[in-house]
């Protein structure tokens, strides 16, 4: 049998009672490695960390926990190779996409190092300035942040085994909170070994990092009023920890990033062959591949001024079609699998909902898999749908309600009336609520504009003109500078944003008192 | 029959079609006016206010919307007498108890007036600092906050029919979020006239200002994406609105502020008689009977170092015995009514369960009610009860868990070996998240190191020493400068907090652009 998995929890490896689960190679269907919680003292595990790990985490300033996210950092550099391997084998990634994921979640664990270092040798933050309660400034309210005495409970994702637990943990970590990760069984491995290396390497207090690996069952149940739950993954699942008692009575803060319907757009004005319509063309074509579309900020919907729908349709596949996908160990290969039989089922499923209501402009499936088994391999090559005018774009419900996870774009075209992007924004609005959206234009006014218009439905506008071609950082890629999350469908949730990802983990108070008082808060 | 009040819901006046329910004198029994939701359209009054309401405000800048809320403090200013008229009738409170309710809301309405003001003439506010997204700053992310598409529904309580409108109407309305106000049921008259007036005189647009007296039955179910909830009241109603379709599959934004227990605490080191001592008592006095104790804020667990418990017990009943408790018309009288029989069977059966755990320090049930009917008026005397030593305030759990809505405080004595206050940090935490704490004492380092330990676990920590004694804004007193809410028990909302209040109401989205293009954001 492979090897079972421990799990990091209560101070100690532990393995699971079970037979555990089996995580397999979705390109070559072997079995890896196993996973499996049962028989976890949950009770005893969560309360060391919210007790042993707190403790130790809060004795410390934010300056000397920033520097162990450094260390951390170091740990995970020096191991880079291993993870590679892991994520060829267990999610079937192409060495980029395993760099988005990998190389992305040490880069975000590095940013937090380095804004922590800003943050002092205190123990919680002022929050902005005090306020004089009267017309004497002797009494006034300063209001500071404190670390929560709980701990972070993060479910995560299948698709960002790295990257999912460091844009969580280091935000966590930095705030002196106790981080408890339950990751996605499919790709779970990564996970542990990144936990394994950093808690080998005795870098963070004990209960500051703990993984339980398997079964989510009973860990809600933990949850007491000052730990938070932060969940990346289905709106069903989703709906289900908001519906827990945990959040509904105990008032367990709870982060949430579901489904996401985002989309890119091409402004008017920009010709068939322009600077920004080859910009459009390129971003689409890759958005759509990367990590072969299992990315939550992926362009699901494809926006272009109705009169360019046909040049947009074929510049578009043009490229798609380049895409050679297959075994991610053979260097042709430009996409790898999708992460398991149960999502390419579930892709395919999408694909089929989807084109009842448009037609297929780019067909992937019809190309032969490189180095690959299609009878094994989880791999489906990507396709482009479009509903062919504006009518069908106001028609088409489903192309703006579903999320299919995998390498499907729709190209939805608007009407530009008069040069009104008015039918663009009421298109991308029926996301209701999306990640990210992006932009493609060369009027830096218009660009603004569109901006402004879509921003309070979006967690983030991605803006890409000809004079940042090279330095955009792409529509998909979250940069811990920026906000993460969306509101309505894509879950209402915020991360990242810089030192904005603190708030969650911190407590925010007014404190009123006399001048001599608050000089003394420090 | 008495009047029925119409709602101003879909842009109309117009009154239910059942018979609607009586709101009666608390002190008299009469009975006042009626109140009825029955046959209201709410789909159609939420469409209205979301889209009509919300097109007209966001049209609108900050400044401008200051100036409506300047106007609407204007034109409720004018009414003032009509309001303690209601507020004596319908809530039973005496003069001074009733201009918390109605100057508190008043001020806080005027204080987001000013606050707006210097929002600018613009549409959507800048969040932070624009940040490089690498070596070459040409390509950056700026947030910024943009009213959300939606309307806000604000589920109130019965204590605050005025204070509570405004403290959530002014931070929505000057977001450009229109508001759809459900007052309880039992003083629902006072926040029906001063919609009434403000909407009579025509300052906010159509679909603005609405609300619905009466049931709030299907209001929840109105909900989209983009909407926002804010319920004030009890923890049970408060689990029901969190488990609502809306909030966990539709991802509405929920503000909560629920039941707290909460402390005041003298410090060690602080004699009986002494100056911090003596401010300790009276406050301890006045807000056990301010609103007869029904103000979520109120004092309900007084810790003093043990060996002060007889000397506070005796300080504390001096004072409260001479409340004298009755009828609000006559001048001799203190402190009125509680607001309904119903809560004062909860008051009475609150009292005997903590009477389980606790002595009874002072009886004001002995005392005879000034000029009401004790058969009839909803009036109960101040009651400190006690739990004698510290291993009582250990042992006693009903004193640090249950809120009873009254003039109803217990002193809880805490061991200060060594001059250490952990015995009394881990006493106060165990209400497990409340409102506000306050702290006495003459030490600013003494004081300041509680309010630092004290703060995870409190949305407020107010400080009175002996240098502001006179300036002191009360420990239940909310001020629009400082947050009010608290995590846990209190239920993790936050209001107030100046310009943090207009948070809620606003989409946080990270706009990520050339700097030429950033430049036209404005």
């Amino acid at each position: 049998m492979t090897e079972l998995l421990p799990n990091h929890f209560n101070g100690t490896w532990q393995t699971g009672t079970g037979q555990g689960t089996v995580l397999t190679d979705p390109v070559l269907g072997t079995e890896l490695v196993r996973v499996d919680a049962t028989g976890l003292d949950l009770a005893a595990g969560f309360a060391f960390a919210r007790e042993q790990g707190g403790q130790a985490l809060r004795a410390l300033t934010y300056v000397q926990r920033a520097g162990l996210l450094a260390a951390a950092q170091k740990v995970l550099q020096a191991n880079r190779d291993a993870y590679y391997d892991i994520a060829t084998a267990n999610s079937g990634t192409v060495k980029n996409d395993s760099a988005v994921d990998i190389d992305g979640g040490i880069f975000t664990l590095g940013t937090y190092a380095k804004l922590g270092e800003g943050l002092g040798e205190r123990f919680f933050l002022a929050d902005g300035d005090s306020a004089r309660l009267g017309k004497d400034p002797l009494f006034q309210s300063q209001h500071v942040l404190t670390p929560t005495r709980g701990v972070a409970l993060f479910i995560n994702a299948f698709n960002f085994p790295s990257w999912g637990l460091w844009e969580k943990a280091a935000p966590a970590l930095l705030s002196g909170v106790p981080v408890i990760v339950k990751p996605a069984t499919a790709t779970a491995w990564l996970t542990q070994r990144m936990v394994k290396d950093v808690v080998d390497a005795g870098i963070f207090p004990a209960g500051a990092l703990s993984i339980v690996c398997g079964s989510s069952a009973g860990l809600m149940d933990q949850l007491q009023p000052f730990d938070v739950v932060s969940f990346t993954g289905s709106a069903d699942t989703a709906a289900v920890i908001r519906s827990h008692p945990a959040v509904t009575q105990r008032s367990v803060r709870v982060n949430i990033e579901a489904d996401s319907v985002n989309s890119a757009v091409l402004l008017p004005g920009e010709a068939a062959g322009s600077e920004a319509f080859d910009l459009f063309v390129k971003e689409v074509a890759r958005e759509m591949t990367v990590k072969s579309g299992q990315k939550c900020t992926a362009i699901r919907r494809v926006l272009v001024p109705e009169e360019l729908y046909a040049a947009a349709a074929q510049a578009i596949s043009a490229r798609l079609a380049k895409t050679t996908v297959g075994n991610p160990r053979n260097e042709a290969v430009r996409m790898g699998a999708l992460v398991s039989r149960a999502q390419l089922v579930a892709v395919k499923d999408g694909l089929e909902y989807l084109k009842t209501q448009a037609e297929v402009l780019h067909d992937g499936s019809a190309a032969a898999l490189v180095d690959a088994d299609a009878n094994i391999a989880c791999c489906v090559g990507p396709t482009l749908l479009g509903v062919r005018n504006a009518a069908g774009s106001d028609s088409a419900d489903r192309i703006h309600d579903t999320e299919v996870f995998g390498p499907v774009a729709t190209l939805v075209p608007y009407r530009t009336t008069g040069g009104s992007m008015d039918h663009a924004f009421a298109l991308v609005r029926r996301g209701q609520g999306s990640l990210v959206a992006s932009l493609y234009g060369s009027n830096p006014q218009a660009l603004a504009h569109a901006a402004a218009e879509l921003a309070d439905s979006h967690g983030r506008v991605h803006i890409i003109s000809p004079d940042v071609a090279a330095l955009q950082t792409g529509h998909g890629n979250v940069m811990p500078q920026s906000l993460h999350g969306g509101p309505g469908r894509a879950g209402g949730g915020e991360e990242l944003g810089g030192l904005r990802a603190l708030n969650f983990y911190h407590r925010r108070t007014a404190i009123q008192a006399s001048t001599t008082v608050l000089a003394q808060l420090q």
